[in-house]
């Protein structure tokens, strides 16, 4: 199962760090752009700096995410760059989570999900990650076609649950009649979805987008589902630190991945001297052993 | 203000009909499609599709909704033919919304409100839709980058409230300690969200998305937010009548379009005797005339 590969390359690791190519024009090195840079040219641009990044830093971590919101800047050629970079990342053995928070009902959340995770109605593949996030404000018939297609193409999906913005307080932490809170609701939709999906080291293969910085909340979900694998996002460039995480993993260091995209992919930012995949090497090795020093088991 | 040429189109067409252009293969009339078929022309073969269909009922109806799930399947090739639709569209003098329920964080919000309503990082638009439908689960931060579009270049959003499917009861209609449901609470964020976007008709440029099916939750949203416009799905193939729709217009046949996808453009599958543009012109004539026999003041 995924989730086993996935924790399996944690463990060889000993690193829970996916990187966040969430390459953009803007977060590029100036000195690979051009003033007469269009989509099609800073599309090819961003892969060439994706490839790079991967090549220097793959060996180190379990995985990527991909955001999809900076590729659809560029139309068709960001998504061509997009598509490429998930298949990069997994030529070179990474895990990849295509991070698109798709949400929609029935035959269109299917659709949603043949594109991520499974096959076209004509029988072809379009970004075929491992993992694609979800977000569940539609209910189970928007997450039940992803489901199915976990089960059938051995692939996993991340539910937004806690994110790790300020705001996210406005509707997620809305307190119900009965005590709970919105997102624990949707923790509890996202453990029933998820039930015929465990994996050996008893975890599953649908998880919990969990804010980073959401320390509290990680804790209460953590409780409430101890099976429930978390994507973390919020390290570094949101402020959360390594501590604020603990509460998430399991005695074995296992339990969740952290995800940290401008802290890696903008590092040449702030060391102009070094050249960027370097830099994000070096980010990398930082996150990783900030990382081992707070969870335990790591 | 573009909501305001969205009211005035529909009172000049005396038809709320937004045609769901939700193309797929399977969607496709039979004849149009060959054996070996692969992303490039099948996304080809869409546009040609969506192409005659605007050139036969364009001038019936105010605008389009596309639906972006569908063009995914066949990664940069589909977003191509999405591109192009929204453009032929808008060429064609049609309002344009695109169907995408985006949600994400601070600058990734902003990056899909940049491909969807305003301009990349390198200056270029990527969709350039009248309209987005965003998913609020998020909060606040994941809406504002929106907003910020709708002023700087005359755009709207359609924020989801409450969805026309069956498990949308799940979290949309939890009960909240202070008595309201949470599409209720969602809805209340979508006005404050918009209270600087009213047009001249009273109406607003953030509008919400609310099943056609929800008769009972039209009406009280309907009731708590009267310059709220609503775009809602679920009219035919979902089982929503006009006469189930009326609560979302006020009595000059205002406040709402109705999305109908595939009870028009798989019209033809239903009447193989008849060209598929002439099959969905027929249905869009029937629909319209449905809607104004049910409507009061269209």
């Amino acid at each position: 199962m995924i989730i086993d590969l996935f924790i399996e390359k944690i463990k060889e690791k000993r690193n829970p760090t996916v990187v966040g190519l969430d390459t953009c024009a803007e977060y590029l090195p100036a000195s690979m752009l051009a003033a007469d840079d269009g989509p099609k040219s800073v599309s090819r641009k961003i892969f060439e700096f994706n490839k790079a990044v991967i090549d220097e830093v793959g060996e180190l971590i379990p995985g990527v995410k991909v955001q999809i919101a900076y590729y659809e800047m560029y139309a068709e050629y960001g998504i061509e760059a997009y598509k490429k970079t998930i298949e990069y990342a997994k030529s070179r053995g990474l895990v990849t989570i295509a991070d698109a928070k798709r949400n929609d009902i029935a035959s269109t959340a299917a659709a949603y999900s043949r594109a991520y995770l499974g096959m076209s109605d004509i029988g072809t593949k379009a970004f075929d990650a491992d993992f694609v996030t979800v977000n569940p404000y539609l209910g189970s018939d928007g997450i039940i076609p992803f489901i199915d297609d976990c089960k059938k193409y051995d692939k996993g999906v991340f539910v937004l649950v806690k994110t790790s913005n300020k705001s996210s307080s406005e509707i997620q932490d809305a307190k119900l009649s009965d005590g709970r809170r919105v997102y624990e609701l949707t923790s509890d939709y996202t453990a029933e979805w998820g039930k015929d999906l465990i994996g050996k080291y008893g975890y599953g293969a649908v998880g919990a987008v969990v804010g980073a910085t959401q320390t509290a909340e990680a804790e209460k979900i953590r409780k409430r589902h101890p099976g429930m694998f978390f994507l973390l996002p919020g390290y570094g460039a949101q402020g959360a630190t390594a501590s604020d995480l603990a509460v998430s993993f399991d005695k074995n260091g296992l339990g969740a991945v952290v995800n940290n995209s401008r802290g890696i992919i903008c590092a040449h930012k702030k060391n102009p001297d070094v050249k960027y995949y370097a830099a994000a090497k070096n980010a990398v090795l930082a996150m990783r052993d900030d990382l081992r020093g707070a969870i335990a088991g790591l």
